[in-house]
C-alpha cells in the first residue's frame, strides 16, 4: 500500500566534483525530481501548487544514505515512494540506481504544507490527497 | 573615472567539477558576489531593492573569458568596476585573481531594472544613481 | 555548412531564484548538457575523452545574451550548433527556446583541448573531427 | 567534550529558489565549509587531504532538520561539532543560526576515509586524529 513512480536523469559534468563524483549535495536537486515527476504521474502540476493554489511546500526533514558514488554521465533511476498517505505532511522515500542495477543512495524527505501568503501550515490540500487514495 | 571595489571568497569543494577545476557555471554566483558587494559599498542593499523599492534586476549580457582554473580552496579576489555612470542599463566588469596574484579569467555582466510589479524596465533609479555620480 | 542538434530538458525547482526566473548562471550546465547530447548524436562520448582519450576540455570563452527568463517546469529545447569545423578549439552556437516557442537566450561557447597529464594545449582529436568532417 | 568551531557565511542570490528561500539541497555546501574550516582551525588543511596524503572523504549519511528558512544576503553562523574522537569514520553536527539568532536548521553529516588509489576505506588518518586529542 503506497503509491511509487520512477524517473530518469542523466549526471551532468556540472554535478560531479573534484573527486569525480556526484556531489554529495546535488542529490536533493534529484530527489526534488523525482518528487514533481511523481505528483505529475498523478496529474498534479507542482508548478501549479504556487501559482493557481498558493501553496508552499518546504521541505522539513531529509536523510540521506550514500552507498556508492554516481559519476558523470551515468543515466540514473529514481525511484519515489510515497509510503502513506499524507495527513499534516507528505513523506517521499527515494532509492537511486545507476544503469548496472547497483543502488547508490536512498533517502526520505519530509515536506509540510504552507498557505503562500499567511506563510502558516495547513493540511494536505484535497487536490493532492484525493488522487493518492486509490493507493493506500 | 569608474567605480571600484574587491572582495574575496574562497573556492567550495561543490564549486568544483571533476576536471579538478571551479566549473565554469558558478563563475557567474561569484560575479553575482562581486556586484552585490560592490554597492554594499555604496551604502545600497540589494536585498532591499526588491522588498522595498520592488525593483528586479535581471542580467542582459554576460561574456566571459577563461584563463587560468581556479582550484578547491583557492581564496580568490574579485575586483568589480563599474566602468559608466549607468543610465538604461549597467554593466559590471570583473577581473577575479589567486593568491599568487594570476588573472584566472575577465568578465562584462549588463543587467537592467525592471518594476517588479510591471516587470516593464524602466530607468536607473536615482538611490543607485545617486551615490555613483561622485565617481564620474 | 553545420552541425546541429537539439535536446530538451526541464527547469528544477532548484534552478530558479527568488524572482521566479532561472537563475543566469545555470544556463551553463543547459549548454553543456547541450554540447554533450550533441556530440553524442555523433557517436562520441564525452564521458570516454577523459577516461579513455585522456583529453581535458576547458571553457575558454563564453557569451550568453539573455533575452526572456526562463520559468520553474518549462521544458525547454536547446539547439546546439557546431558553426565550423573545429581546428584548434571548438565552437558551440546555442539557442534556447520555451514551449510557446519563445526564444529565452542565445549563447556562444568556445572549448579548448588539452592533454590530462601534460595539461598543455592539443589540436582537435581525429575521433572528434571525422565524424563532423561530413557537415562541413 | 567535543570540538567547536564556527565560521560565518553570506546567501549569495543564486542559492535562493522561487519561494524566497535559500534551496534545501544548498545547505550541505554550507555544512562543507562548515567543516573544512573547523578542520582549518587544527591546521588541518581538507585541500591537502587529497593532494598531499591521497585521501578522499565521501560522505556516507546526512540527516537535516529544517526549522526556518534563510533568505536572500542573511549573514549566517554555522556552528560545527566533532562530538567524538573519529575512528573508522568522522560525524559532524551542525546548527546553522540568522543574525537574529534564529536556529534555522540543524545536521549530521557522516563522512569516511578512502585511500585515494585503492578507493579502499581506512580508519581515521593520524594527522586528522593527533590535533583532536586534546578536545577528548
Amino acid at each position: 500500500m503506497s503509491y511509487n513512480a520512477t524517473c530518469q536523469l542523466r549526471v551532468r559534468y556540472g554535478e560531479t566534483d573534484q573527486m569525480g563524483f556526484v556531489y554529495y549535495g546535488i542529490y536533493a536537486q534529484y530527489y526534488e525530481v523525482g518528487r514533481v515527476e511523481a505528483i505529475r504521474n498523478l496529474g498534479i502540476l507542482y508548478a501549479e501548487m504556487e501559482t493557481k493554489h498558493h501553496i508552499l511546500m518546504p521541505v522539513m526533514n531529509m536523510q540521506v544514505r550514500y552507498l556508492r558514488p554516481a559519476r558523470y554521465d551515468d543515466l540514473l533511476t529514481i525511484l519515489t515512494t510515497i509510503p502513506e498517505l499524507p495527513e499534516k505532511h507528505i513523506r517521499f522515500r527515494y532509492e537511486i540506481h545507476n544503469e548496472k542495477g547497483e543502488l547508490l543512495n536512498n533517502a526520505m524527505v519530509q515536506l509540510c504544507f504552507l498557505d503562500a501568503t499567511s506563510q502558516k501550515r495547513i493540511n494536505v490540500p484535497e487536490f493532492i490527497k484525493n488522487p493518492l487514495m486509490p493507493y493506500f
